[in-house]
């Protein structure tokens, strides 16, 4: 049976290859889609969710968009990564499919207490505003997921500071909470996305699928892999979202740490950094994991995989 | 036409005389009673707010429970001032009217939405948490409620640290979204409160009521007039929630001064400050009022006034 | 017997008043000057030092320069208030004594060595650097002088962020330091300066003096006097700096308060504030107190005296 | 011509191994020691220092005690590691030379101003209160030394907690004075010092040598081992502060990497922490480096080699 996964996302270029490969994969099921403020403002991002369901072809998913600002600091979005759009490259479609009326927040709740106990996973690959204003409106979802992964952190550099990677570091307080909250967390960090690396080849490979989605992804990665050069100095770009599916679909595809971690909201250099603490055995209670290498090869057949899968949907 | 108020409160000795007093005054209506962690934990400070609301005789008005802890701190209540009960001294009676089955911030939410602009007030006169959720959830609240009056914070001065009061420093970042919003803010902190002594001759007019809301209220100004002279040194007890109700029922009772209002996030002596900046004129956009000094007799002419007018209802 | 004082000093307006009311004052004795970067760079207030000794008539006392930044901070001058010179006003005469050629910091250590223990009062009226090296390289000052008095701080407002002083926040650290010793401390904050003001009926008394040493002062109120106007909304200047000295001369020109003080060092908004805790009785091993109240005309009188008895010195 | 370094430290086991590597090789020149608090009280690391020097047969090098606090935070000594001398493990002979009468600041403020600029190396490895408080105190020796090499810090794990490393740790600020001043500044951090290992290979061709003082470090390094497999879990010790000392007598002993370093001073979860911001090339102004790996094998032939220099020197 496949992996009830609530999705909850920026898109953003690397979430709408998240969202493609959660969709195409026949070992994760989407139930939930939610936006929040992040790459870009929510309205974009919410479009441009809506725009990547009709790309793939996505129906019967409620779509519903959450929160327009973090909780406590000013809202900041990646527009020298992702462009004015959030999703700048390809020509986004109209969407077809209309969003869910409820607010982002109650739909994570509805769906996580309309489900048995520990039926859903929590995918977050964007600020965790959502999750946290989640958490906090419903204590009870962090006993009634059965985990939550997510793409965000680092424990050894950030991209947004030198310490602080960018989906903290904008709510580094809901981050503080999602961090803190019982539930079993594993952060896929830059630390290991910065392995998923959209090569040459990755590229080469997508392209001869030759479908619709299949280019649209191919023009992301070229939007993406130029910012990238320009902005970060990558050779080619690290496609951070999809590896936390990823990690759903098959926990193999990478080595994970059992660690300590936290979120440091008062340092001058560090405010955002999500603090791992390597120096002993994480103790028996240790409920956070994290990610250390991934096997770059098997994450690329995953998304390839998904997108023979999807095909060339019906428009 | 009577002021329509939200009170938000963690009873807690003095906010039960703030729900009588905003229950008996003729200017103000209590269109719902919120509750939140803060003087106990939220479970007994819920079943309080239930309790008074008998000695109240107050029926047909939603009573709603909030949050259980701390947006991002660890729960902390003020069982030194309030006791086990989080309301000790009288003898509490069973609550004859129940819960309404939403959570807080959806009351809260819904009674401003169903509102016309301009038309509720809320009155906060605890921790900020279902405050700042509620405005996080349905942003648009902000411009839609006529002002926001609360008892909290201090700018010369605090009780639960050296520079912070009790009910911004238990939830300092909530505290940080609500005076950071648009929404006209009064500050009744303990600058203002402080001055609402419980004096001996207080308590012997609010014993000539002879009613027994006022032998009620009589309790509780004993057990609270013995851990503030034991723990805050103070000869009589301050009554810090009822000035916040009081200022709504009119604002004349005390001086006020605009000035801009920040709480602190990151200070080690000064976490949950709230930093009011009097070196020069507000300037004209500033949103942000702390109260400074109070009419005493007057205030106190208020609470008995709304005892007598609550009389004895029937059990 | 006069109480001898070395003064630390960064002049500055107010403390080239404060020189001139230590050098007339016949109850305080000036054994050393030390200047510091603060009010302007160090190589500009050690200059305004020399010159202000000349108008003075002071010969025989050692002057040294200190630290030309603070410890951990970069250098922020005042030069909104204190003008280009750090003495902007009245011509400022060439120097006719020449530095002592040891650093204030060796300068301040040996005159404390050097006398018997109780002997030397540190008058502070700048930046804490020098004095928070001197303690750190030369501990047994601490125990060896009689006491710290020290105009700086504010336990209810500041003047260069909404909670900090000047002399403060330049050098936090340093301030740390000093306020964390076991050297008795008085500080003679803002909360009592801002009873110093140099009034018309104060300027007016000084310029009757008409010496040179008088008319000096009477030019550097006056331009002290517009500066505050403009930019501290002060409608006469208040004279900060004397008020420290004035405390050593005669303790009983304004009222204290014995009560535990620190400085906060990572505060957003409250970065440099001196915390005072009012809230209960200073414990019995407090070695602090701040400065409350000010006798004005008392105070006065001792400047107006110091310039009468100083009279016009050869040139 | 050998490089001519003044040694800061606190003796403290490994200290101890830098100071015969020091005085051992060929390629340096101790010309003066100085102690700091650290791994134990100032009074105890003191001692130490002179009884090494007993044991390494050092005669005509000044040694002189600095700081017995850091600058702003309290004391806080590894006794853990290091036991309750400072040095456990090997009995300790009387000191045979004298402290020099200077502090430690002003022997190594004289010694770099008597010689010519770029003529001395400043080796730190110990807090860094005593380098902060000379380079403030007398701030040309940043432009005259030739540069600074630490051993300190770390860029991805502390040992005193999560993110720092002790040296740093226990004197925050005076790191941060000491990594943003204008000298050539190497970190050598746990990164590097952690490849430092004393095997137990290492201490077998350590005991070979059967002199005096390589038993000494034999009896050293099976102490330190006990407390590091008991404390941090490693199998053979890290022998942090020779690495130091390693760098300046050859360079290409380790590999290094130009990297902007700064400390944090508010980080709740970070402070102290020595942050290298590795997101993008080095600017041309960056004067900081850190060591990133280590030649296991020549380093520990620099100290064995050392080692067989000294001998058995006269008792």
């Amino acid at each position: 049976m496949p992996r009830k996964i609530i999705l909850d996302c920026d898109p953003g270029h690397d979430d709408a290859i998240a969202i493609l490969l959660a969709h195409g994969n026949p070992d994760v099921e989407l139930v939930a889609v939610t936006t929040v403020v992040g790459n870009q403002t929510l309205e974009k991002v919410t479009r441009n969710a809506l725009s990547v369901a009709r790309v793939a072809g996505i129906t019967g998913v409620p779509f519903a968009a959450g929160a327009a600002r973090p909780l406590v600091r000013k809202v900041e979005v990646a527009e020298s990564i992702h462009g004015e759009s959030g999703l700048d490259g390809p020509v986004l479609p109209e969407p077809t499919i209309t969003l869910d009326p409820r607010h982002a927040i109650d739909l994570i709740i509805d769906t996580i207490m309309a489900h048995e106990p520990g039926e859903i996973t929590l995918v977050a690959t964007a600020g965790l505003t959502n999750i946290a204003m989640a958490v906090r409106r419903e204590p009870r979802i962090a006993s009634r997921v059965r985990e939550i992964v997510l793409m965000g952190g680092a424990y050894a550099g950030g991209n947004w500071s030198a310490t602080a990677e960018f989906n903290i570091i904008i709510d580094p307080e809901a981050a503080h909470i999602v961090f803190n909250e019982s539930w079993p967390l594993t952060m896929v960090g830059l630390d290991l996305t910065h392995q998923a690396l959209a090569t040459p080849a990755v590229a080469a490979s997508i392209a001869e699928i030759d479908t619709a989605p299949a280019r649209f992804v191919g023009e992301l990665l070229e939007f993406f892999g130029e910012t990238y050069r320009e902005h970060q100095g990558f050779d080619s770009p690290p496609v951070h979202d999809p590896c936390a599916v990823a990690y759903v679909i098959d926990p193999s595809v990478m080595t994970t740490r059992r660690v300590p971690l936290d979120v440091e909201l008062t340092g001058t250099l560090t405010l955002g950094m999500t603090v791992a603490d390597f120096r002993a055995p994480a103790p028996d209670d240790c409920t956070t994991q994290v990610a250390v290498t991934l096997d770059h090869a098997r994450f690329w057949a995953l998304v390839t995989d998904a997108l023979r899968r999807i095909g060339d949907p019906a428009p």
